[in-house]
């Protein structure tokens, strides 16, 4: 017999037991997209560096084209031609304009620009201006964008694309981050053969492996395999001490449960402390939570379906503790479609199918017997019945948690 | 001058030309999450290929322990104990049982499983049954999960961590997948320099290699950098040359208007046809779309800010018609903080930052200077005012696209 948690309990319980201090490293920015910032960015430098026109035209002083129009245009000796990523080594005379690209380095003397449309070259070295332009006009100071000294990232972004373009600017290319979590995982089972195998008769194919390490990843971690153990408590403990001493967490597949054979939770216990043994929910009812090393080595339930739901509801928010990215799932509004009853006791985790129904999502239970992860596959996102509700009715407007981000439009 | 399209005609124009036939490849399992089906995928085989029990306890016929309860339970005789992954080379007996664990093969005459919780063991060989089971209680039968023929998942799918469990459990390992695009990226400016150089007077580092690879991997296509090029026609041809017969697109960043050193038009010219030049989007007008070997390469301006926004109004579709993910940004309507105006004849494309006010959200413009590539970093996401609209008054609900997907719980 357990004594369950609810999962609220056991979410507090792993917040309390792992709040860890994140381990860093630096890598360089074409490796930085999607990890998290280990550090406030600051910049050390002006960008630009230098004042920049920000368009084709002409340098000058606004003064010496005041009062000018169509009519009565500003006539300007051109004092140089300013070339693409060159300095300006001289400063602008007193009436007297430079040629200048967009993004050209504006010269000494000029405080803006005149757009090449409103000027005309008369080609004998002079221009003529039918438009006044306001100091500053067209210009984009040292500095505009960022200045030393000026916090442009906080820690703990997740860093986006444009967030790899302003480090690029800055010249940050070597980013500090938090390390992402190693997690190791054990799959265990005297039936259990690998995917690439034929089973025999009584065996099945190793489903959680591989599973559990597409979870793993989707949350920002990394899965590294230990492959299938046979239910041996030896074996065991050497497969999860390896795990230990190479992995920031351990997820240890299969034996969850109380029978003689289960041997899950004498594993975790001769290496630290069992915290929690059981979960009020269903299904995932066997799942452990050790310490081991000041580390989590998770017991999770053999079944797939029920593995599948302990990892998102459980492991999900534990690999944010650890340092992987904080990732939940997007949430919509749907009407049931049918009356479900549910397990007086435990939360009931219910996979379901999202359908547009003129105005409203409609979600429609996804019934199997357990164990069955082809189910998972047709299902769009799951719901919740709470613990203290023994069904819904046919028509409830319900909370579906979404599988996929983006992909269907839904 | 340019002759623009609107974003809307060059989608449809870039949908119609593009439209290919996409090439497909074989992937291990373990390295298929993300990945789009390119065949659907039907089940060979039952699984589980044999009756299984679903809990700990007897297997036995119903018919022998009809009426039994606590006072009169039914005694069967204990023919055998069944251990996992092995098959049971026998027939269960008339008023016999044989002890199963959860997983367990069901032997041949069983045909339903009484827990353990409700049978006692005497010692002698026997148990006595409290509770009568229904025949095909705590049983999953063979193909209840998938049997041959059966569609698991369909062609287009991305494949999610429970198909890849899917997929583990019906013995599929190299699965049938798209090639992701591969685009090619290449940044030509005299005024460039890497982001690890410090900038000489004049000069700026290159942001577009890093930020456009960046956005191009969030798509779900493979970025190849070919460096920084000068504004130089010959060499920018020989960029794209080599970039072309390597990857299934090109994206030319700089040198997209009309100046003199304006080479990109140039150069695609060179290699096929210029299908536009110039968009009715601000910023972002000086966009090319070229169709050269039949590949699309895309002209980019050099304006980060800019770039930025052409690559996800326009790259980002574009990609998925490659065979990129069919990724689309999630949208949230918010208030607008204060007055906008509007470029009349272009839609406006403005960075906002999102808060929550009671019950609704804010979204306050992020007004800078053209290219200040910065600004998109305290950016949550963008709005637009369409080409018709001369501005939008403060308190006007918008559709903001966000960033990010889910992180910040906006």
């Amino acid at each position: 017999m357990l004594n369950v948690l609810t999962l609220e309990e056991a979410l507090d319980l792993s917040k309390k037991e792992f709040s860890l201090i994140l381990r860093t490293e630096h890598v360089s920015l074409s490796k930085a997209l999607g990890r998290i910032l280990a550090e406030d960015i600051i910049s050390k430098e002006y960008v630009p560096d230098f004042n920049r026109s920000t368009v084709d035209g002409y340098a000058l002083r606004a003064r010496d084209v005041f009062g000018c129009s169509d009519s009565i245009p500003a006539i300007l000796a051109v004092q140089a031609q300013i070339r693409m990523g060159e300095s300006t080594g001289f400063s602008l005379l007193e009436g007297c304009c430079a040629a200048i690209p967009t993004g050209g380095a504006v010269p000494a003397g000029a405080d803006s620009i005149v757009m090449l449309e409103y000027a005309e070259d008369y080609g004998d070295g002079t221009i003529g201006v039918a438009k006044p332009v306001a100091p500053g006009e067209n210009i984009i100071f040292r500095g505009d964008d960022v200045f030393p000294g000026k916090q442009v990232l906080p820690k703990g972004q997740i860093i986006r694309s444009q967030d790899v373009g302003a480090l690029s600017a800055m010249g940050f290319t070597e980013i500090p981050v938090y390390c992402v979590p190693r997690v190791g995982i054990i799959s265990t089972g005297d039936e259990l053969v690998a995917p690439d195998q034929v089973p025999a008769p009584g065996q099945i194919r190793d489903v959680n492996s591989l599973l559990l390490a597409a979870q793993i990843s989707t949350y920002g971690a990394v899965p590294i395999s230990y492959g299938i153990v046979p239910d041996e408590e030896e074996q065991l403990k050497s497969a999860v001490g390896m795990a230990l001493s190479e992995c920031d967490a351990v997820i240890l597949s299969g034996g969850s449960s109380v029978g003689v054979k289960d041997a899950s939770c004498r594993v975790i216990e001769s290496f630290g402390t069992v915290l929690f043994h059981g979960l009020a929910i269903k299904p995932g009812k066997p799942t452990i939570l050790g310490r081991c090393e000041s580390k989590p080595v998770i017991g999770l339930p053999g079944h797939p379906v029920a593995a599948f739901f302990v990892t998102e509801l459980f492991i999900r928010p534990l690999m944010t503790a650890l340092g992987g990215k904080p990732t939940k799932p997007r949430c919509v509004s749907a009407r049931l479609s049918e009356n479900i009853s549910a397990n007086h006791g435990r939360a009931l985790y219910c996979a379901c199918r999202l359908t547009q129904k003129e105005d409203h999502l409609i979600a429609e239970p996804i019934r199997t017997k357990s164990g069955l992860i082809t189910a998972l596959s047709a299902a769009d996102g799951y719901f919740c019945v709470s613990r203290d509700c023994e069904g819904l009715m046919k028509g409830t407007e319900i909370q579906v948690y979404c599988f996929t981000e983006d992909q269907n439009g839904i």
